[in-house]
C-alpha cells in the first residue's frame, strides 16, 4: 500500500481544559498526523526529540505502525509545549513553548523515504518544508499545513511552498490572514491561484471546507457531548484524510470530499480525550462507523419516511 | 394553499456595514419574514406601524401576496433600528432603537385568522407571544423566533412560550444561554426537554442545526462572494422554512431538513442586498436553483467521476 511520509513536530505536551488536565504527554503534529493516518497506511514519520523522550512513545508509535527510522534523538531536552482551552474549545492560549531540540530541527529523509508517494509537511518553518520537497522524488500528493506565524513572519517562503504542494490546509482565520480577504470563497481562490490544486480551509467545530476545481465542499463537525481536548484535531484530520487518499489512490476530487469527512471523523475521536488517548486504540472500523454518521446528518433528499414533527 | 401567520416587528432600518449604507430602508422581523415566506404560500402579516409609514412599502407587500389587513397603523412614528456591521458580519452593534408605537404593541388577531394553520411568532417580547398562541384555534404548526435579550430578561414567560409552540429558532450562543451549556448537543436536548419538538440552531455564516427526534441535521450556508448586509437574514430563513412546510404540509422530520435548505437558500438572497432588496424581486425558481447549489456542495458519496486533483 501507498506510503504517507510525515515531517512535523514531536512533543511533550502540558494542557489544560476545563475538563481536566495532563503534564508532558505525547503530542505534536507529526505524532497526531502518524496515529490517524496509520489507521490507513504504512506512515514514516521524520522528526527529532531529546534524550528525555520516553521509549514508551515510540513504542507506541511502532506498535500503532509507525516507522520511526526518521525520528531522530538528539542530545537535550524534547520540545514542550503548554497551553490551556477556555469552554470556547477553538481558541487556543499558550502558556509556554520551550522549541528544545525542535529549534536545530534539519529534517534529513532516509534514502527509502525520498521515493515516498505520499508527503504531509505539518506545521513547521516554510525554509524547512520547502528542503523537504527538494529531497522528494517526485511525490504523488503533497500537502502542507501551516499558520498564522508563518504567515505573518514567513510570508516569502510560505509562498514558494504553496507554489510546490498540490494540497494545502490552514484555519479560517489564516485564509483571510494570508489573502487579506474576508469572503473565504475569494480567499480560497486566491490561495488556489498561488499554486495548489485544492484548499482544505479548517473551522474547528464547524467543520471544513474543500475547495478544488471550480467547486467547493463544506464538510459539518460531529456535535460532540463531550469535547476535552482539541489539541490535535487539525493534525489527526490531516492524517485521516491523506491517510484515506493513499489507502484508495483515488485523488480525484469526489475522493478528497469522503477524504475530509474520513479526517473529520478520526478527529472526532482526536479530541473526545486528552493527547492522543483518543487515536491509541482506535480502529478503522469505528471511524467508518463515524463515517456513516456524517452521511445521517448531512442527508436532505432523504426518500418519504413519514412521520410527524 | 394553506395559509401562514406572521406576528411580528415592520420597522424602518438605518444599517451601515463596511459596503455601504441604507437609511431608514424598510426593515422588521415580520416584513423579511413575509416577503420570504410569500413566495411559497399565501401570508398574513400581524403588525404595527406609524403614520409616518410610507404607503409604498405597503405597497410592496401587497404586490408580494402579503395580505397586510392585520398591519396597524396608529398616530405615531413607526419603529426605527439603526446598526452597524464590521467586515466580521456575523456580529451586530446596535447603535439606536426606537420603539416609538411598537412599545405599545398589543397584537390583536382578525378574527380570519385565528384558524390560520400556519404560525410564525417573530422575535418579540415572549408574553406577546403568548397572547397570540391564546388567540389562536388549533394551529397545524407553530414556530417561535427568540433572542438574548428575552432569555435575560424575560426567562419564565420564553418558557411558558417554549411549552407551547412546536419548532423554535434562536442563534447558537442564545441556545447555549438559554440552557447555560456548552455542548450546543446538550444545548438541544434541554431546548427540547422543555416543549418544542424541533429545534433550530442558526448558526450565521455556518448555516442552521436542525434537532428533531433523536438525531440532528447539519445545514450548510452558501459561501457567499459578497455579503452587503446580513440584517433580516434569520427572520427570511424563517420564512422559507414555513412556507415551504406550509406549502408541501409535510411536516416529517425529513421535510423539515428541506425546509431547513429553502430557509438558508432564501436567507442567501437577502444578505446579497441591503435591506430587502435581495427578496422584493426574488422567484421560487431562484431559490430553487440556489437549492441545487447546496446538494452540490455537500454531497461527498458521489459516483466515480475521474479527473485527478
Amino acid at each position: 500500500m501507498n506510503q504517507v511520509l510525515v515531517v512535523g513536530s514531536v512533543a511533550l505536551d502540558t494542557v489544560e481544559t476545563p475538563f481536566g488536565r495532563v503534564d508532558e504527554a505525547l503530542g505534536g503534529s507529526a505524532v497526531y498526523f502518524s496515529l490517524a493516518a496509520s489507521l490507513y497506511a504504512p506512515v514514516g514519520l521524520v522528526g527529532v526529540v531529546g534524550s528525555d523522550f520516553p521509549a514508551s512513545h515510540v513504542e507506541l508509535l511502532q506498535r500503532r505502525g509507525v516507522d520511526v527510522s526518521g525520528l531522530a534523538s538528539q542530545a537535550g531536552r524534547t520540545f514542550r509545549w503548554s497551553g490551556r482551552y477556555d469552554y470556547d474549545l477553538n481558541t487556543t492560549e499558550t502558556l509556554d513553548t520551550q522549541l528544545n531540540v525542535f529549534a536545530q530541527f534539519q529534517p534529513s529523509l532516509p534514502p527509502a523515504y525520498r521515493r515516498c508517494p505520499y508527503l504531509f509537511l505539518a506545521n513547521i518553518d516554510p525554509g524547512l518544508q520547502a528542503s523537504v520537497l527538494a529531497q522528494m522524488d517526485r511525490p504523488t500528493l503533497t500537502m502542507a499545513d501551516t499558520m498564522n506565524y508563518w504567515i505573518q513572519g514567513s510570508r516569502d517562503a510560505l509562498i514558494e511552498v504553496l507554489r510546490r504542494v498540490d494540497v494545502v490546509t490552514m484555519n479560517e482565520s489564516e485564509a483571510r490572514l494570508l489573502t487579506q480577504t474576508y469572503s473565504l470563497a475569494r480567499a480560497a481562490r486566491e490561495i488556489l491561484n498561488l499554486g495548489p490544486r485544492a484548499v482544505i480551509v479548517k473551522r474547528g467545530e464547524y467543520g471544513a471546507v474543500v475547495f478544488a476545481d471550480t467547486s467547493y465542499f463544506v464538510a459539518p463537525a460531529l456535535l460532540l457531548e463531550e469535547v476535552k481536548d482539541p489539541t490535535g484535531a487539525g493534525d489527526s484530520f490531516a492524517g485521516g484524510v491523506m491517510g484515506y487518499l493513499a489507502r484508495t489512490g483515488d485523488l480525484s476530487p469526489a475522493s478528497l470530499r469522503r477524504a475530509v469527512i474520513h479526517g473529520s471523523a478520526v478527529a472526532s475521536f482526536t479530541v473526545g480525550e486528552f493527547s492522543v488517548d483518543g487515536l491509541t486504540d482506535l480502529s478503522l472500523d469505528q471511524v467508518e462507523e463515524r463515517y456513516h454518521q456524517f452521511r445521517a446528518i448531512t442527508e436532505f433528499e432523504l426518500a418519504p419516511q413519514g412521520g410527524q414533527l
